[in-house]
């Protein structure tokens, strides 16, 4: 008998790459809100889902993960990585959700737990300022005045280029938010004619739990996508900037639900 | 309508980590037979999988790759990567098969693909000594007496060195091998109740095509597994080392052939 | 007129790999003390230095850096670096003293700046657990109790492992300390019949300013140096280890004391 | 005492990033030979250099390496690396050579042997289309209509992209070469108001030995300097491009020629 929550699967079950849930996560985020040129972010959306507005954010989350069983942030190598969100207003069924149509992440662990997420992860290298609580011209402070950069590179190519500076202190976190998007899960078929008749293929929201955020701070950002020759980012680029946001938070992973079967639309599966 | 092939999934299609099938590859392999413990590599196979002999194959490739419609080698950091394989020696209703445990690739576009066909693949970093046809103490020969290194790290811990010398040409290639491999796809559930219920689990047997092989080099070997603190690769350590090979070969893939639905054990589904 | 603090010196100096100093630095460290054996230590010592005790101490420290002109934590990847240092205790002319055999970082911006102040910099890949303060499986507490971990790994093998458990608040930093280290300074001559005259050998001592600490949390430590077929660090393995600590602090560098140059003994050159 | 050819110096001189020479390479080059504005160009030239045409020629190599005493190809993680270097065509004294303003390696190792030679080397990532000796939609033929391409990209940004297709074969290298180019070794000094006053500042020329080149393949090529904020390889950029070139060689390096002390302009020091 073979265990494991994801391959490989193995005798003990010690060696798949995504362990059993629960997943716990905490880190600090930058977050910049932009909108989108409308027409364009609707065709991005999948069966089910409608555009609401042409807000976006983007996100830059530098992560610390464990599993339930093992402290694995005693091996950060196995447990730190950097993520870039992309995510668009959506709604379904009459309720506003969030909709990632891109993510980068630059750990294969992340990238297995994303898929199982349905969230469409890719690896890409995310750098994000950090503040230390020590006056240094190295360093911004977490107060007014703060400012805070963040790049997104996938393949030798940047692509994101954004910079936040710090005003005042918030109740509001930057929406949408990721906590509940609605994501894609999705695994296709290799057999011949089955290429676009994929195994799985669903439309589901996350179900985030113990989402703890710490003091949020907000205030002016920049943000530019850069073209590149065929991955359709710069589609979604911003038509305007809004606002910009550095917080801490975390959160536990080990459920979702289920909203439709994309395959059937089956909305009962 | 969304298209691509696998996430992320997108109004042009262009953007989706692996494309569309077919995918054609060429590679430079050092292969090392192995002994293993048959009673523990026993029980590494999957349902429906028998264990035929001791006899495994570590692989060590450089890789270059191309879809069908994009010369992916011209932009060569979305088309090269390098791979560890190991592989045991199995059979499915009473014919031969190899079956991969453990395998490792440097880049997501080789991990996606990779999960499609059920290779249980990580990230890890693969490293294979080069031959260039020039005389020079920075280069073994291809030829008797050409001596070649491979390494395996992953997160920051060396598992496998290899050293093989070359001593004659041969008309065989290593056994097991990897190209009609048989594999197990896996796509977990998480919705709460549903971790241990995937959404695909299944066995199936690689169809690759065109296979085409250079002059095939053999040799003598060693190669050694190192200890890790929970991933079981260490289990599979060589008991003796057999013989080492270097060769190059080509071949495409856009098939498999689905053996048995492993939550149903149903063989014609 | 060429311009530039290092190669490449250009037109306008601004792509020379390390600027002008001031080199502003702020980082999060973790410490572990260490014995080691002396006799074996105080064969590591350059010329003019002497072993004063057995006493080491192993730094991982995850570093955010600007210069004076240009904010270079807007593009943290130009920022930021991760980096494990070794130091012995040793004399100079009767005065205590920091040196340091081996030292790793993982940006080429840090190794050339540490090259200019003597610092023997390799590449290698540190990983230190991160604190956010906030309540967290995936998260250590900065407090009584609080576990962090620290690994180096260079050319693919892991060579350092340390765990830190804090127990208390403590006014004194690990000795020895980097902060004004005593450093060689080292450049060889490539011309044939001088590869054993460096045109620059010296004996320098560091002159960190603007020294800023904050709270120093001490408690109890493992540490473990892994073998390597060659590279000495496992001649200074730990006989015991000591006390552990965490602590952030930032510093200014753009001066250095020339101690002896090691070609001629002067002491004042 | 301590020994090495560089830091580290340890005991047994086993540990230092670059062993004593000499150093033996063997690479796969693609090069594309390209018109640069003369003006500025000249302007990139250090004292006792001048410019003697706009043709410069920038090479994208994949090296093996070796040191005397040790077959570092059978570690291939200490012994691969890859490389672009830009070139201009320079005169010292009435004599033709290449004059190197920016070059970029992806290894430590390789970074110290070239600030040794006077080489300017940052940390860079260069991709090479790479040929096999195979029938395959993967892989370019090394002959008429095989088509490589090179990028390099530097701290997540993009920085050159070349293209290839290859014609027929020649006698003639690309020129300007790097194999006798004409170098600026040059060490800062730290101590406070010496910071223009380096400890080492000389003009050299490399002689590397042993040089075999495989046969030349010439072709026609494009290739694209991309912007930076500030970084000035732009101003090199091309105002046109001209042939390319594929073709393998080995060379050892032991040794160089000083030619001036660029702080004293003392010929014969």
């Amino acid at each position: 008998m073979l265990k494991g929550y994801t391959l490989p699967r193995t005798p003990r079950g010690t060696s798949s790459l995504a362990p059993k849930p629960p997943w716990h996560y905490v880190g600090n985020a930058l977050a910049v809100e932009y909108e989108v040129n409308e027409v364009v972010a609707a065709t991005f959306l999948p069966d089910g889902l409608d555009l609401v507005s042409s807000r976006c954010v983007a996100y830059f989350i530098e992560w610390q993960y464990s599993s339930e069983t093992k402290e694995d942030f005693l091996d950060p190598v196995c447990s730190q990585y950097r993520e870039t969100i992309i995510l668009l207003s959506a709604q379904f069924a009459g309720m506003p959700v969030a909709y990632c149509p891109f993510i980068w992440v630059d750990q294969d662990v992340a990238l297995m737990r994303g898929l199982v997420q349905g969230w469409p992860k890719q690896m890409g290298s995310t750098w994000i300022t950090r503040a230390y609580d020590l006056p240094s011209k190295a360093n911004p402070i977490i107060g007014a005045g703060g400012k805070f950069g963040a790049t997104l590179s996938v393949k030798d190519r940047r692509l994101i280029e954004a910079q936040i500076t710090l005003g005042e202190l918030t109740d509001s976190l930057p929406a949408p938010n990721f906590a509940s998007a609605v994501n894609v899960r999705y695994f296709p078929e290799l057999a011949a004619g089955k290429h676009g008749k994929p195994a799985v293929h669903e439309l589901v929201q996350l179900k985030s739990r113990d989402v703890v955020v710490a003091p949020i701070w907000k205030g002016e950002a920049t943000m530019e996508f850069f073209d590149h020759p065929y991955m359709e980012l710069p589609d979604l680029r911003p038509t305007s900037v809004g606002a910009g946001y550095r917080f801490s938070f975390a959160l536990t992973v080990d459920d979702l639900t289920h909203l439709r079967d994309l395959r059937t639309n089956d909305l009962a599966y």
